[in-house]
């Protein structure tokens, strides 16, 4: 049973990523076989077009997840372009996939309903992500609700190839992810993500971290009014980083009233800060020694790619383009 | 100064093929580092669905282009998908590709109106044509009249690559063939193509090639009557076998009248059988040693893919993916 999942190097990571997938992907290691993890630098090859921050985005993740708990000894973590044979892969799945298909999914779909001109990557990024999961007999790809159509494509393209060619992909499943949180931004608003402007990130400096929460959007009722924790973003914001405990008797103190904002939002730096200390002491230390995490890198680049060669071999026999 | 061309291992080579292109290959080869000749194995995977077929094909195509002149010591043959990096190339630069250049590609456009369900592999295939050459630094890239669109392609993705990551990739030019005959079919009307099944094959056995050039259509004017030899499709078959003498004999046969065009069939069958002759013999020579073919194909793979690494690295790290 292998899970795989990749993330994209398009910034630095911040609370959503790490409540919404990296949190889940360390829970779910056990052992460099059964768990890949990449980060996907040909995907952020679509919205990144400066060299010296793609490259400084991709290391700043292997740091970052690391740092995370991402363990070398129990999962295989590997940059994707380290392994060519998801190009090969792509180009081959290229050819199974019908248009309509891709004119379906929606990243291309809402761009082009916006009227952005849209790139040819950002069309067919589905079929590289077809190629990501099918290229390791991946049976499991952890995913966030919105994401489940990719999934789906896959399913489809290793479908139809196995129909043409004969039984060559494993179909995956999509993996609901299980205590995935969605992460409400600093507008208090939107779900946390750079398009919004709204992000803290995981490692962001201390000092800039607190004053990102003491600016979080909050509404103005008044201190001695009871309060709905359940509605309140603050409230989910403080709930990822406190314990069980705590987060109830918050909740009790939202429910009576006189309290301000600025008590709870003081209480979460702190929570916030304790919570990612000994990541951020381990990734410190990593960071010190670049070489070590290249070796990291080489040998999950090495590892992906004994499982590619075999798997790409595979379906280059099946198809007449090898053998 | 590098000559670069593919040619589809899609059905076994017509005389339309010799004719329009491999001919001219043969001429343009020199030294092996200068022309650079491929099986486009990748392409042909958007329509060919049968895997030991498009093998067949593959190998085929390698000993028609063998015994028909290209020489290992003067040309680089290799297999499309014997080099991955263009796979590779392909990815990056989809991610620069904008729709609407790929949207107005006359195969695609072509098969749209007809109401044909399209594949992706046909919509992004002149992406993979231009990984094709700019893999390798081509400057010159023989192609018929109808496929200048594609070096179009190629130099608008290394334009738009070098202006967004710096100067890249060299720009290649189209290179129209001279000596490059459109040769018609057997039904006397459209362009010698598979689609029309009008084709005699360059290595079709002697006796159907025969048979198919005595079945060629003619038109019903009487024997007596003078005919212009230069729209008489019959006369222009003949033509690109016959010796300059011999079709100037011909040519004043036409246009005096009192002849059959059986009689002209029965001499242009000859001269087919012997101007394929000798590449018959070296053909059948080379099919009996499979291994040295795959010898050829190997060294050609290795000699390409020394140059396509450079390439690609260059690009890789350019862009960000590597460095």
């Amino acid at each position: 049973m292998r899970v795989l999942s990749g993330i994209q190097p398009t910034g630095r990571f911040h609370w959503g990523n790490y409540f919404g997938a990296i949190r889940q992907y360390v829970a779910l290691q056990s052992h460099p076989d059964d768990a890949f993890y990449f980060i996907a630098n040909l995907h952020a090859l679509t919205t990144v077009r400066d060299a010296a921050v793609l490259r400084e985005y991709t290391y700043n993740a292997a740091l970052d997840l690391l740092g995370l708990g991402l363990d070398p000894g129990k999962a295989t973590l590997f940059v994707q372009s380290d392994v060519p044979e998801v190009s090969e892969l792509c180009w081959i799945l290229m050819t199974v996939a019908n248009m309509g298909l891709l004119e379906r999914c929606h990243a291309y779909k809402d761009k082009k309903a916006k009227g952005v001109a849209a790139d040819t990557g950002l069309f067919t990024y589905p079929v590289l992500m077809a190629a990501d999961i099918l290229l390791y007999d991946s049976d499991l790809v952890p995913v966030g609700e919105d994401q489940n159509q990719h999934i789906e494509v896959a399913r489809d393209l290793a479908g139809t190839f196995n129909h043409l060619f004969g039984e060559t992909f494993v179909l995956p499943k999509g993996y609901i992810l299980p205590d995935s949180a969605k992460v409400v931004g600093t507008d208090g608003e939107n779900k946390m993500s750079k398009s919004y402007n709204n992000t803290i990130e995981v490692f962001e400096d201390v000092g800039v971290m607190k004053k990102k929460v003491m600016r979080i959007t909050t509404d103005s009722r008044p201190v001695e009014m009871p309060k709905d924790p359940n509605t309140d973003p603050l409230y989910q914001l403080y709930s990822l980083f406190a314990s069980r405990e705590k987060a109830s008797e918050m909740a009790e103190l939202y429910r009576k009233g006189g309290f301000g904002y600025g008590m709870i939002k003081k209480e979460l730096a702190e929570l916030a800060a304790d919570y990612f200390a000994e990541a951020r002491e381990r990734r410190e230390v990593l960071a010190a020694q670049p070489e070590k995490v290249r070796e990291i890198l080489g040998d999950g680049a090495a590892r992906a790619r004994k499982k590619a060669a075999e798997v790409l071999l595979r379906a280059q026999t099946a198809c007449g383009i090898k053998g």
